[in-house]
């Protein structure tokens, strides 16, 4: 068992919504947050960094909404449907908007191959998340 | 001249919307991440913080959602209006919904009616925001 | 093969020291840095919150330190050997104080006992970090 | 009076050190902490971005040391001096390392002289706040 489950079986309070879609989301953000900074990192590492301006802006950006989504979801005392939802989906939408340029890069840049499927999972658990909160 | 306002002015890069609006969501997200860590910090260090838990909760989720929007704002390389978009309406809420939280609690904590202060201005500074981004 | 793990092998970059110290120091950062954020939320959704104010205090630092050395672990390009060095032992230190106070509540609260763990590993690996970094 | 003064001000807990050295030194990481983020990308978008690859990495770091620190030092409740102490010695080492970088690139871009300028604030910032800790 993870810690994040751990921490979210052991914690005092009910979640909001299904705890099996939460504990993929918390996972899915955290785990894209930190492919997204090693991606931008290993992005301005290459040779040919200059065409990959584009790539390292939106891994930046998509770790930062990943990392707080993933620190707003692990909270489960007195949360607020409304900004959750709102931060869902501005996540699923960096995911999705970062996953597809890593994907142009995925042919010569194996990092950027890893990177789109962390973003990938992330968005997908960004939309499963949401349905379950609006059930 | 701030330094946020001298980094805008002297970036390579042209920004996707109205410099000055830009430029006060920026500081307005900064300032109200900070107040926000602050207000959470000095709830739980009042005699009744357990009155005060959805402050508290609200306060931290506005602080983080507020650090990833003014960094995302600080960006002008490679923008992607979809994304900004998202997340500024995900601060937004958080802001409202943060704001609303500490002015009812205003009257008997001074930090909370000052922190509701820092999240009507970055509510209203992403308004500003969001308009100058689709006009 | 974790995504962490598969980011920095696909990396264009050298590792500053050992590859497997490196790899467990980044996932015991992000590891803790969740777990710490859940530790003081569920803290704060406990009857007794009141007591618990300086091990939510410590695990909000917690968190904000092992977030920040995540991030700059998972960076190979061009890095700095005495930065990293001062801010794992910074990390180490946030890790070592809030453990202990973890620890002193684990016996009511099973989630302050899933948490000193969780930064007793992470404190563990700062310091074999540490001395791969010097070595 | 600013937001940071004001909730400062408003705080239930005495500071742990002297209030004029820790507003500054919160004011000086919040400020050093954006002008890294608008540098690091402003970098980004220059022409010569291949070669200026040290100073984004840099820049990253250095603001992810300060947003931590920011955070933790506007922390009053049951503060830790000595994990507040060892963030403070890797948050001036950041700035001190991010600034001489920056500083070697002024001359050619102006946005690295006016982020040398904010990291040299918060480098002395953080000094003056040790050694107030420590008086």
């Amino acid at each position: 068992m993870s810690h994040a489950q751990a921490m979210l079986e052991t914690h005092p309070r009910e979640t909001i919504f299904d705890r099996a879609a939460l504990l993929e989301c918390i996972e899915a953000c955290i785990d894209c947050a930190q492919s997204c900074t090693s991606c931008a990192d290993a992005c301005l590492g290459e040779e040919d960094s200059a065409g990959l301006a584009r790539c390292i802006r939106l891994c930046l950006d998509c770790a930062d909404v990943c990392d707080a989504s993933g620190r707003i979801l692990t909270r489960q005392t007195e949360p607020d449907a409304g900004v959750t939802r709102a931060l869902l989906e501005a996540c699923r939408q960096a995911c999705r908007t970062c996953g597809r340029e890593c994907e142009r890069h995925a042919r010569h840049h194996e990092h950027c191959r890893v990177c789109a499927g962390a973003c990938q999972r992330c968005e997908e658990a960004c939309g499963e998340a949401l349905s379950a909160l609006t059930a």
